[in-house]
């Protein structure tokens, strides 16, 4: 399947090599393509020149990318996310399901980061990106793990839950059928329409917090009941 | 053991009668103890006159149950709990461990209810509360599940997770002791300082869309990790 990413740190190198394994033709977008932009450090992640020897795999621009996925994901920095999606393109989204993988963290008190206000309180990045890109089919999905575990989640033994949200019930079956067919996912917990990404993107505070006391970022969660 | 209880809602009641069967000599306190007040409903629970005729339980002022308690507990709504310990009084508080099970959540745009921005964006309710009564031991738990999973966490089968958070590791010794040996709480989550309390509270619009999406409030997270 041809799919793009828009963004080109750590999440996407991450997923972008599990999905060129598993034989997908896989483009990441980046704003600026230039031998700088490929060389410099990116957080969590290797210079896109060293990926791309590595594993192969494409980059171009935002627009490029956007263009070339039948599906495509938001990898960006959560604070930039409708900016970078812009780039890509309405039209370029248009139709399409954009799995929405980030999160609105802010980083500029440091450690831990906080949930942007208008991005969080009375909403979520999920619920704004769908308002943004209205023809396109935003599911909110991996959002919640660290990158080891969205394309291993067999790294954690046993049952834990990947919580998913979005308008299409069609584009959730879309989404949850690469999920399981390239990374092995077996249990989701559906939190109806995309405003239930103001539930998953919350458990980011929470996330940290456990990694920050546990030191592992291998973690998840899993839903019990009586 | 005396114990106090400020508020006198849901909460209030579903654990001062679960710490009234184990045999501890519970006061309940809230703002203004008469007739009118006893008599009126409350939210999640009954008037407090039926809630006395039925366990034998005692009703007074905030300040009368907080000078009453060895161990206090904040079983306010979040968004009015400073002022309501405030009433309780700081000279009533000092020294002692205060459980504070409130979020501080904000119902008036309807269901959802969102987190108070003021309570919790950089901050939470548990931290302002420690700011606010410095000598007070503040130790954040139970805040994340129903009440009755809260005195009875066997309804769900299964280990599951009890986040707690506070600045004294006594304390939180102390608490862990109260929840294990009233209430069958075997597995705790340690968020470390009170800024954990900023981790477990921002859980809650997860709990509420599971909740509003499952139709169950007998349900809990567990933990896991790779």
């Amino acid at each position: 399947m041809k799919i793009g990413m828009i963004g080109g740190g750590g999440v996407a190198q991450a997923l972008a090599t599990a999905l060129l394994a598993k034989g997908h033709d896989v483009v990441i977008g980046i704003r600026t393509v230039s031998d700088a932009e490929l060389s410099k450090d990116r957080n969590f992640s290797k210079p896109l020149k060293v990926w791309m020897q590595e594993t192969g795999g494409k980059v171009a621009t935002m627009a490029e990318a956007a263009a070339h996925g039948e599906i495509v994901f938001n990898v960006t920095a959560g604070a930039a996310s409708i900016d970078a999606l812009r780039l890509a393109g309405t039209d370029n989204l248009k139709g399409k399901v954009l799995i929405d993988v980030a999160n609105p963290l802010n980083f500029s008190q440091g450690m831990p980061p906080f949930l942007e206000p208008h991005l969080s309180v009375t909403t979520s990045l999920g619920e704004e990106i769908q308002k943004a890109f209205p023809e396109t089919h935003v599911v909110k999905a991996l959002n919640t793990v660290s990158n080891a575990i969205m394309v291993n989640p067999g790294l954690i033994p046993g049952d834990h839950d990947l919580f998913i949200a979005g308008n299409s019930a069609e584009a959730k079956a879309t989404v949850k059928a690469l999920l399981t067919d390239n990374f092995g996912w077996t249990s989701y917990f559906d939190l109806g329409d995309i405003v239930g990404a103001r539930a998953s993107e919350h458990l980011l505070p929470l996330w940290v917090r456990m990694w920050m006391i546990g030191g592992n970022p291998l973690i998840n969660i899993k839903l019990v009941n009586g």
